[in-house]
C-alpha cells in the first residue's frame, strides 16, 4: 500500500461508505436485479447557458479496472461492518455492465443524461461515487474553459491553475478538460506527458531575483534558451524590464535568434500592453508577442479586448482550475429503472426541489440551418425528432469500440460551440436553452406517481 | 506508465514547465547557489478572518520520493527542449534541503511562512509546484471545515463530499483536512482506509427506489444491519418516511437491536426536523438521531440551531468539499534569500500589489491570558517577544523527527480554535488579527527596495 495516493489498485475503495453498505444489502435481498442510473446535472450553474460533457474516458477506465484489491478487503473486513460473505463477492465482483453516454466534449443542459449506466443493481450501485468524482471534474472545467477561450476571441489560451487547482488529479485532469475545451495548452508538465498537451512556461519571477540584476537573468536564461523564448517584465518595474528586454532582443539578433515574447503578469494591463508595444514597435521588435497573466478570468479578458489592450495570448490559471465562480457542478446519479424478479419497473424520487425522470431515457438533438435549436428528453425508443446523443460505449463491461482520441474530442468540441445559438455564447448574459420533455416521458411521470401516491 | 494516475513514480513531473526551464538555466549559471523560499497565502480569503495550515505531511513525503524517473526523461527528452547534460543531472536529482515550517494545525494570517525551504537553488525552484498544489488544497478545506465545526456547536459533522471534490486526490486528501480541522468523520472509504478517519454511510435514494415500497427498502436494510442504522425518509415524503421508520424501529424492538437515526436530505430542515421529532417521540423513540444533510454549508447549519431545529448531526458535502464561496488560497512560494558565490542575500519582488518580504523570516505569536493577541513577522534570529511558529522539519533532505500523528495534529487544532480571540471566530463576520512586522525587518525592506532602485 502506498499511503496517501490514489491509482488504479484502490480507486474502487475511492466511494462512498454508503454505495457499499447499500450494495452488502442488496447482495443479500436483490441479488441478481437490474438497474439503471442515469447521470446528470440539475442546473446549469450561475453564469453559465451551457455545460461541456468532460471526463468519459476516464471514468470508463475506471470502470474497466473496477476492483477491490487484498488490501481494501482486509480494511473493510476490519471495520466490522460487513458478512464476511459479502467481502468474499466483492474479491471477485468486477463491473459488467452497460454504459450509454454522450461523446466527450458535447454540449449538455439541466436534467439530460450525459451518462447511462445499466447492469446488475450492486454493480451499479457500487460505481456512483467515481463516475461522479470524475465526470464532476472535467466537465466542470471544459465549460468554464469553454468561456474563457470563447472571451479571447481566437488568441491562444494556456491553463496554468495547476498549483492552485485542487490536488494532483484535479491538476492533471483539469489540464485535460481545458484543452478539451479548446485550450492551446498547459503548464502541466505530467499532463504534457500522459495526454500529449503542448506545454508552455518561460521562467517566474524568482528567477529574475537569483541574478544580481534583471538584465543578467534575462541574459542567462536566453543563454540557455536562446529560440523563442519569452521574458517576464514585471518583477521590480514594468518598463524597465520590457527595455530591458530590448535590449536583450537585439543582443539575441546578433547571434541569429529573435525573442519570441514578453510576459506582463501584475497590474494595469491595459495600459501596461500599449506601452509595451509601443516600446517593442519602436525597436522594430513587432513579431515579439505580449503575454498577459495574473488573476484573469473570461470576463477580465472580454474587458482587455473591448479596451484592445494589444495582447497575443493569454495565460490563465487558477480562476479556470477551480472554476471559482461557479466551483462544482449539481452533478448526480440517479436509478430510473429497476427490474422486479427480473421486470423492468420505472422509478423516480419525489424529493422536494429533486424530482427526477423515471425511465430509461434518450435525448434528442433537434438543430436548424447548423445550429442547435432545442433538445427532447425522451423515453428510449420512443419516436421523436432529432439526432439521439446517448450512445453505446460499455457493453457487459467491454468497450464496444475504441474511445476517440483527445484531439478528435477537441474537434467536436470545437464544432459543438459553433452550432450553439449564439445567444448561449454570449458571456455575461445567460440565456435558457429549451430542453422538452416528450409525451411518451410525461406520461411515464404521471403514471408512476399515481402509483406511488396510491401505495402510500 | 499508468496513463492517468499521479503516483510517487511521477509526482515530480506534476509540475509546472518553466520549473524545469528555470532550473535548467540555473544549473548552467548558478550551479552551486542556494536559495530560500517562503510559501504563504497574501490574503485571507473572503468572509474568513483566519486559516488553518494542512498538508505539511502530504509536501514532506512527497520532497523525499522527489525524483525523476526514466519515463519522466523520455519524455522531457522528447521535447528538445533541454540540454541533455541537465536532463543526466535530473536523473539522480533528489530533493536534500532543509525545512523549517508550521505544525499541521495551526492558525495563520496572511503574509506569515507557512513552510520555508532552503536548498541548492535548483532543488528548491522544482519543488514549488507540487508544495503549492498540496498545501492549498487541505489549507483551503481544513480552513473551511473550521468554519463548520464552529458553526455546529459540538455537534457532529461528517464530511461526504467525495463525489464533487475535485478530482480523486482532492476527495482523499480533503477528507483528512476536513478531519484534522474537527469534522467526525468521512464518508469515503479509501481515506478510512489510509488514514484512519471514521467512516460514516447507511443508504442512498437509490436503495429506497430499489424495493417495491419505502417500508421494504427499510425492513431489507435493517436486516442486513441491525445495528444503530440511520434510515433516509425523504425519497417521496418525509413524514410518511418518519411513520414508516417508527414502524421499522419497533420491528427491530422485538428484536432487541435499535434504530439509530433517521436522515433529512431536502425540504425545509427546521419545519421537518421538529415534525419528525415530534413523531419519534410520541412512540419513546427520544434515542433515535435526527441527521441533516442537503445543500449545507456553516451559515446554513447556524441558522438551522439559531431556529433551534432538533438536529444532532450534520452532513456537508459540496459546499465544504470545493470551499465553494472561496474555493482557492492566494498561497504563493517567493524567494526570500539567494547566495551569490556563496554570500547570502534577501531578495524582493516589488511587482503591482505582490510585493514580497525579504530575507529568511520567523513568526513570533504573541498570547495573554490563553488568548492569541497578535503575530510578528521578523527576521529570523531577530529577537522579538512571543512563541516561534516556525520550526525545522527537514534537514538536509532527511526528516528531523517523525512527524506528528493526524490525531495530535487534529488536538491541536482544537486548542489553536479555542486561542483565537472570539471575534475571530464569530461567522459571518471578518475580523482582521494584527500581524506587525519587525523593526529589523522594516529596515531591511527599506535597505533593498533602495538598492534596488539604484540599479535601475
Amino acid at each position: 500500500m502506498r499511503p496517501g495516493f490514489v491509482t488504479p489498485d484502490n480507486m474502487a475503495m475511492l466511494t462512498d461508505l454508503y454505495e457499499l453498505t447499500m450494495a452488502a444489502s442488496y447482495r443479500e435481498h436483490l441479488p441478481r436485479e437490474r438497474a439503471t442510473f442515469d447521470l446528470f446535472v440539475r442546473k446549469v450553474p450561475p453564469g453559465r447557458s451551457y455545460m461541456v460533457f468532460a471526463g468519459l474516458e476516464q471514468a470508463i477506465l475506471n470502470l474497466r479496472r473496477f476492483s477491490f484489491g487484498p488490501d481494501a478487503i482486509r480494511y473493510l473486513r476490519s471495520t466490522r461492518l460487513f458478512p464476511s460473505s459479502f467481502l468474499r463477492f466483492l474479491e471477485t465482483l468486477r463491473f459488467r455492465g452497460d454504459v450509454d453516454a454522450m461523446l466527450e466534449g458535447t454540449v449538455f443542459f439541466p436534467h439530460e443524461p450525459v451518462m447511462r449506466v445499466t447492469a446488475n443493481i450492486i454493480e451499479a450501485q457500487l460505481v456512483e461515487t467515481t463516475l461522479l468524482n470524475t465526470i464532476n471534474l472535467q466537465s466542470l472545467i471544459a465549460t468554464k474553459a469553454s468561456r474563457v477561450v470563447e472571451a479571447a476571441q481566437g488568441r491562444p489560451v494556456v491553463e496554468f491553475g495547476l498549483r492552485r487547482a485542487h490536488g494532483t488529479d484535479a491538476g492533471l485532469h483539469g489540464a485535460r478538460a481545458a484543452y478539451l475545451a479548446g485550450c492551446a495548452g498547459t503548464s502541466n508538465v505530467l499532463a504534457g506527458q500522459h495526454y500529449g498537451l503542448p506545454i508552455f512556461g518561460t521562467m517566474a519571477h524568482a528567477f529574475v531575483q537569483a541574478f544580481p540584476s534583471e538584465k543578467d537573468a534575462f541574459r542567462a536564461f536566453v543563454h540557455t534558451f536562446p529560440k523563442g523564448t519569452t521574458l517576464l517584465l514585471d518583477t521590480y518595474e514594468t518598463m524597465q524590464g520590457a527595455r530591458h528586454a530590448v535590449e536583450i532582443a537585439s543582443e539575441l539578433a546578433r547571434r541569429g535568434y529573435h525573442l519570441g515574447g514578453v510576459r506582463l503578469d501584475s497590474g494595469d494591463l491595459v495600459t501596461l500592453s500599449r506601452q509595451v508595444r509601443q516600446i517593442l514597435d519602436a525597436k522594430k521588435l513587432h513579431t515579439v508577442k505580449i503575454f498577459a497573466s495574473g488573476n484573469l478570468n473570461e470576463d477580465r479578458i472580454a474587458e482587455l479586448l473591448r479596451l484592445e489592450a494589444p495582447i497575443d495570448a493569454f495565460g490563465v490559471g487558477t480562476e479556470l482550475s477551480v472554476s471559482s465562480d461557479a466551483p462544482s457542478l449539481d452533478v448526480v446519479y440517479k436509478m430510473s429503472e429497476v427490474t422486479r424478479h427480473g421486470r423492468r419497473f420505472p422509478t423516480q424520487k419525489l424529493s422536494t426541489k429533486k424530482q427526477t425522470f423515471p425511465g430509461r431515457k434518450q435525448v434528442s438533438r433537434l438543430s436548424r440551418h447548423g445550429r442547435y435549436v432545442g433538445d427532447i428528453l425522451a423515453l428510449e425508443g420512443e419516436a421523436v425528432p432529432g439526432r439521439p446523443l446517448l450512445v453505446q460505449v460499455m457493453r457487459r463491461g467491454q468497450l464496444v469500440r475504441p474511445l476517440p482520441s483527445l484531439a478528435s474530442i477537441r474537434q467536436h468540441m470545437e464544432r459543438e460551440r459553433a452550432r450553439l445559438p449564439s445567444r448561449l455564447r454570449r458571456l455575461g448574459d445567460v440565456r435558457p436553452y429549451p430542453v422538452h420533455v416528450s409525451a411518451g416521458l410525461r406520461k411515464a411521470v404521471q403514471e408512476l406517481q399515481r402509483k406511488l401516491k396510491e401505495k402510500g
